[in-house]
């Protein structure tokens, strides 16, 4: 894309309002706009942000077995009353409006409710089982306060799977599949080294419910953290059996701030019960569906990857999610041969399989450099007078600073590599599918 | 994907609270789930068909210049009172609610107002123009009635797209492109020979809008439609000196039922006078922003397909947007040959890139041709024991019923040949690419 038909521009001053460090940098730096506190609209560059982290969150959902749909924001009454979450008393967060004709309506804060009572449909025989649904929602949530950017908003996106199986043996299987593809989640977007799997209150079911929680400073939780066995126990079960539980002690235990970017829950029978979802048992007895809920913040998730990566002078991107994998910088705009050189090479690492973002803009370097720097893509490659000379381009890591100088062939094949072995490779799968013996 | 793990299921009664055509026979064959009038939640089905029609306008907006951004579903009262749209007695669909410090908040039932606002931040010079951003965008309208099904929602999905031009010249060349645009999207999903660019009335600023309607008998609008100059006209505006302008007499027009699946509107100055964005010209004077907006009903569209080609027996979709190109159907699932042979074939059609519906379920063979002819996948295969003997397999077109036998040879080479030909186009080119000159 070029820069210059980006419509969103960068700026130097943090708008007076925002205090999160996550919420100044995206808006700064054009990828979110701030509609009021807690709401915020995704431009071109952090949609695409988003669209990466929901890509790696769906590969690994459908790995495990899940099934995307999609419900609604517009929430019945009568549904969340059957559960008792319908009273605001019960639940603060509601924003609730009604139809034309009186009905009350509610907007989806969550989606156990609706979708168990959809199950009633789909679901009546243990032949139906189990049943793994997942989908992406814009959340509603009337919070009180909004100040952590996007890592705590009135309308933020969520990805939320519920499974549904015929007991809690193929539950807890399940269950732990899930754990291993949060956990490759979490290390597929650059946050696996600071993510633990952490004890939580389980509720009126089980024991523990499961987050993952994120070590930062910009954490709205405090956990304790054991770095070695790779796991965190919440502060609202710090008891003494759930440490001998857990085969630690309390001195070996670090206490930390973090970010809950994810959380599973067992809920057992007990909204089956509440709702009235049963399946036929081979004997032919109702049976109550166990049901459990996994849900990872996606929104949260990228404010929590730009508070982790960040220096003073932006953010940072890992590649994975990064809504460029290389800005291309070309410095003189001024200068026909610099223009034609970087024109050709923006097209040529398009040909390659690598759109660039493209800076074509008439501005200064300096400010075209400042502005890199705040956008964060992991890759630069500075095209200048200096290139045309030596037939070399600097191609620079936002990460570390580090700078190489590297020929135009080099760097084309470099990425070129990459692309054509994954062509190759499905050209000889599909040739060898084809000359392998057919039973016919 | 395995149908037996499809978690939802075919019905053979409609639900009695549903009019509508398409509603009818996406419940049935578990597309969509309804939540309540004019609410309904998506299914593995129903979803990939909505994403299909947006990948294909997103494809055509991208064309275009159009950028990927989304807004917001909760909406700033301050916003719209400056055009005089907040009052109920002005807009009449609004749903509403409150912030817990008592502030009123609305959710977007449309996008003019925050986008233009906001592209106050963005736009202030001549040079930061032409700016054309473009969403997929669930909106909230509390419709009094909600009998159509999908295609008059209380939440659906919109494409909405906003351009801001400096002047009406450039404005009516981009207006004119989406004309373009959009017509290549209904003949890309199958509607383009019923679908009529139609004359509508213009409001204060311009003659006409334009819309896009669908002849139907489903249809809501009536239009008077000239089918060999490929125009309609919508009811409001057919008055003589429009005849006389689009050159068509009275006694030419065919009164028909029609669905209005896109509209285009050229705002002019009006909207960004009453909300103040203005740029500077070259000669450094404030000049308010011409604005445009380009709407498409994803869902509409999506219900409009199914009204417009289903038959006694169930949908027929399009290859273009259909949840599966192909739907396999094993027919005799106690035979462990027929079985097998089923299941190596499945693998062999996603190896060659044609992930198919595998009906895999225990069920009788009727059952299954009645589900495939109500799911509607534009080509089946049928697998039976007549497969096994003769080596030939059964592809039967669902639109037309016209069945050819063919090897599994044959079969997979089909398909193959379409997939490994872009493969190998996309590695000619990249290996092209790399070997032109390059200056270095």
């Amino acid at each position: 894309m070029r820069q210059s038909q980006l419509f969103t521009k960068t700026r130097r001053e943090a708008p007076k309002d925002e205090e999160a460090k996550n919420a100044q940098l995206l808006i700064r730096a054009g990828f979110v706009h701030k509609e009021m506190a807690g709401v915020y609209a995704y431009m071109p560059l952090g949609l695409k942000v988003v669209e990466n982290i929901k890509r790696i969150v769906r590969e690994e959902m459908d790995a495990v077995g899940g099934k995307e749909m999609i419900m609604t924001a517009l929430q019945r009454k009568d549904v969340w009353q059957q559960t008792d979450r319908w009273d605001d008393e019960k639940v603060d967060v509601w924003f609730k409006s009604e139809l034309k004709n009186g009905t009350e309506v509610g907007f989806g804060w969550s989606h156990e409710e609706p979708i168990t009572e959809m199950m009633k449909q789909y679901i009546a025989s243990y032949r139906d089982l189990p049943v793994y649904a997942y989908q992406f929602q814009t959340k509603l949530r009337n919070e009180l306060r909004a100040k952590s950017g996007i890592m705590r908003g009135r309308e933020f996106v969520m990805k939320d799977m519920y499974s549904y199986n015929t007991d809690e043996e193929t539950h807890a299987a399940f269950y732990n599949s899930v754990i291993e593809a949060y956990l490759r989640i979490f290390d597929r977007v650059g946050l696996g080294d600071r993510t633990f799997l952490t004890f939580a209150s389980g509720g009126a079911f089980t024991q523990f419910s499961h987050e993952f929680q994120t070590v930062s400073d910009a954490g709205e939780d405090v956990i304790y953290l054991h770095r070695e066995k790779k796991i965190a126990i919440n502060k609202e079960v710090m008891l003494p059996e759930v440490l001998e539980k857990l085969g630690v002690t309390e001195d070996e235990l670090e206490e930390v701030k973090a970010v809950e970017v994810g959380n599973i829950f067992n809920f057992g029978s007990i909204k089956s019960e509440q709702l009235g979802l049963t399946y036929k048992n081979e004997a032919g007895e109702d049976v109550p569906v166990i049901l459990g809920s996994y849900g990872i913040g996606i929104t949260r998730l990228m404010g929590t990857i730009v508070e982790s990566f960040a220096d003073e002078k932006g953010m940072i991107w890992p590649e994975s999610v990064a809504p460029f994998r290389v800005h291309l910088v070309s410095m003189v705009p001024n200068d026909a041969t610099v223009v034609a050189y970087a024109d050709a090479l923006y097209e040529e690492l398009i040909a390659a399989g690598v759109e660039p973002l493209y800076d074509d803009r008439d501005v200064r370097a300096g400010e075209k450099l400042a502005d890199a720097d705040l956008i964060g893509i992991p890759t630069r490659i500075i095209v200048g007078k200096d290139t045309i000379a030596s037939g070399e381009l600097e191609v620079v890591n936002r990460a570390t600073g580090e700078m190489k100088k590297i020929s135009r062939g080099e760097l084309l094949n470099s990425f070129r590599t990459v692309v054509v072995a994954e062509e190759v490779a499905a050209v000889e799968a599909a040739v060898e599918a084809a000359s392998t013996d057919v039973i016919e």
